[in-house]
């Protein structure tokens, strides 16, 4: 496999993205291929000569930077020599297999979109990001903000396109797919849910019901399906969420001598439990329903997450997920085209 | 001021919303009318007899039972003599200032519009809640689940009602109010939340721009503005997501001899911080928007809980909070009419 990387996406590039890349290759044997200013990436490799195998990493230059401040479908329009435009016509035109970018996230989607297109039948294209669920496995969360207004179709397309992501990449079989909704009956909710309960019910996915927001943390599906603007919420939420109780914690432990014995203790666990909730650990975002396999990085990626990201994602290419949505796809049409 | 207080909603009934009832008539002066069936209500407030002024708890009797199993609007409609249906009547009818009920959700909030009726201009009544800011003073979440599908039009009717809630009731001035958004530029978002951000910039509240649900927790805006779909996934994942951490936590804490010393230091800090994800800490969460003041309690409310809505909900009947509410709808009607 060939991994093409956005060589200048993100808050800490291209530093960290080198570094990312020279670990990865410290672990694999495939290609790495940076595509950015070449004068950039070069001085930065050079800081890590020795660390890694010349013939495995490659440069290709790309003289434009599309910044996080661009308006996305302009930058991709007019950035022609940008990394990330760069990078994702390689990707199309057979040049790598892999494309990974912590950059704008609306650039990227647009540019998949534009310059490798939809699968045919996919209406949708989505971002689905691992949900953290403390002390179990990750779930999938499809989609995580490329949509805010979705039809029930997109919904099911959601669902089905997570499923082969979990299994193929992730190694879950037959994962359980749930419906974000406001109540556990299939009655509940707006008439979005109650259609795409419905369209659900029929597919081939592992449909388990609607699963509420009460209990997403607790890992009661695989696969958590729901439009992008209560995605977005779900995932910013417990971000927010998750960081305010570590750090009160941590502040109502150092407020008195007994506690800060007791928090010196505990510091460990408390270590722990907020890597639990580090998104580094866990690899990307795949955009899914493009023709190409794109993972999107954090903006604030640093080099373990950009090795990790390389790493996890590689089975987004080699194990043919494009294709096997592709061929999933027709049994979609005949579900909604009975409707 | 006189409460009408639903003696047979909740899954404790009657014994701790009696209770309550004994426990707030310690601290008011206001009489409490419980309405349910007289036998049992009678019964157990016996359990109590000379812990409160007999001439400030009077019963009514009603033969009948909403259960949370039943279907809302059939239940309304059918369970005359239901605690529900007639402590509702009561209201209307000027025989109290405020009804509080744990009972069924879907069937106080039609009944509140069946029975009372909608304050005139207002297009759909919400459900406010207490949103549990950690550290600080709570933020209130209007539509908490009332609403899954909401127009602009609504939302403008939610942010103006919880700003005057706010306001009359917790005693804020001027209470700042926020959009919830997968963005915080005023052009993000779906076609509705775009739409309502220009409605909100030109309308009387004091209204600060969108908020991020990662801020959410950190008291970005003290009134929370969304529809009842995402207004639900907010408050049952805060709900999932802190008790998750805090059981995460404290089994992390028992998990060896070491932690298991610290935690016995901790423990303190760790049932402080739990208090503030305590609902029965803040009281009801208020219907608003119909013509007159009614709370809806947890159906898992304890006597704690009902004694907390009753004392801190009674600013909704006694300072005028419909009224101010009816004068305020005609200037929105401009505003929206101009659209």
């Amino acid at each position: 496999m060939k991994i093409i990387l956005d060589g200048m996406g993100g808050d800490n590039a291209p530093f960290e993205i080198v570094k990312g890349a020279v670990e990865a290759s410290q672990e694999i044997r495939d290609e790495i291929i940076i595509v950015g200013i070449e004068e950039q990436i070069k001085e930065t490799l050079g800081m890590f000569k020795g660390k890694y195998d010349e013939q495995r990493i490659r440069i290709v230059n790309a003289t434009e930077v599309i910044m996080n401040t661009d308006a996305p479908v302009k930058a991709i329009r007019t950035k022609k020599d940008s990394s990330m435009v760069k990078g994702l016509s390689m990707l199309k035109n057979g040049e790598g297999d892999l494309f990974v970018s912590a950059g704008n996230s609306g650039a990227l989607m647009a540019g998949s979109l534009f310059i490798l297109g939809r699968i045919q039948g996919i209406d949708r294209p989505a971002l689905a990001t691992i949900y953290p669920i403390l002390g179990e496995k990750p779930s999938l969360l499809v989609d995580a903000g490329a949509n805010a207004e979705c039809k029930p179709n997109n919904l099911l397309e959601f669902a089905t396109m997570g499923s082969i992501y979990m299994e193929r990449v992730l190694g879950r079989r037959n994962p359980t797919v749930g419906l974000v909704n406001i109540g556990a009956e299939e009655t509940k909710g707006s008439t979005t849910t109650k259609a795409t309960y419905e369209l659900l019910s029929k597919s081939n996915v592992n449909f388990i019901g609607n699963a509420e927001a009460r209990d997403v943390p607790y890992g009661v599906c695989e696969v958590i399906v729901c439009d992008g603007f209560v995605g977005n919420v779900i995932l910013k939420l417990t971000e927010g969420l998750a960081m305010n109780v570590l750090r009160r914690l941590k502040k109502a432990f150092s407020d008195g001598a007994v506690a800060k014995i007791g928090a010196a203790l505990l510091l460990p666990k408390l270590k722990a439990l907020r890597k639990e909730f580090d998104y580094t650990e866990y690899g990307g975002a795949p955009i899914l329903g493009v023709k190409g396999a794109v993972i999107k990085m954090h903006g604030s990626s640093n080099a373990k997450s950009v090795k990790n990201t390389i790493i996890k994602g590689l089975p987004y290419a080699n194990q043919n997920v494009v294709q096997i949505i592709q061929d999933a796809v027709e049994e979609l049409e005949e579900i909604t085209i009975s409707e």
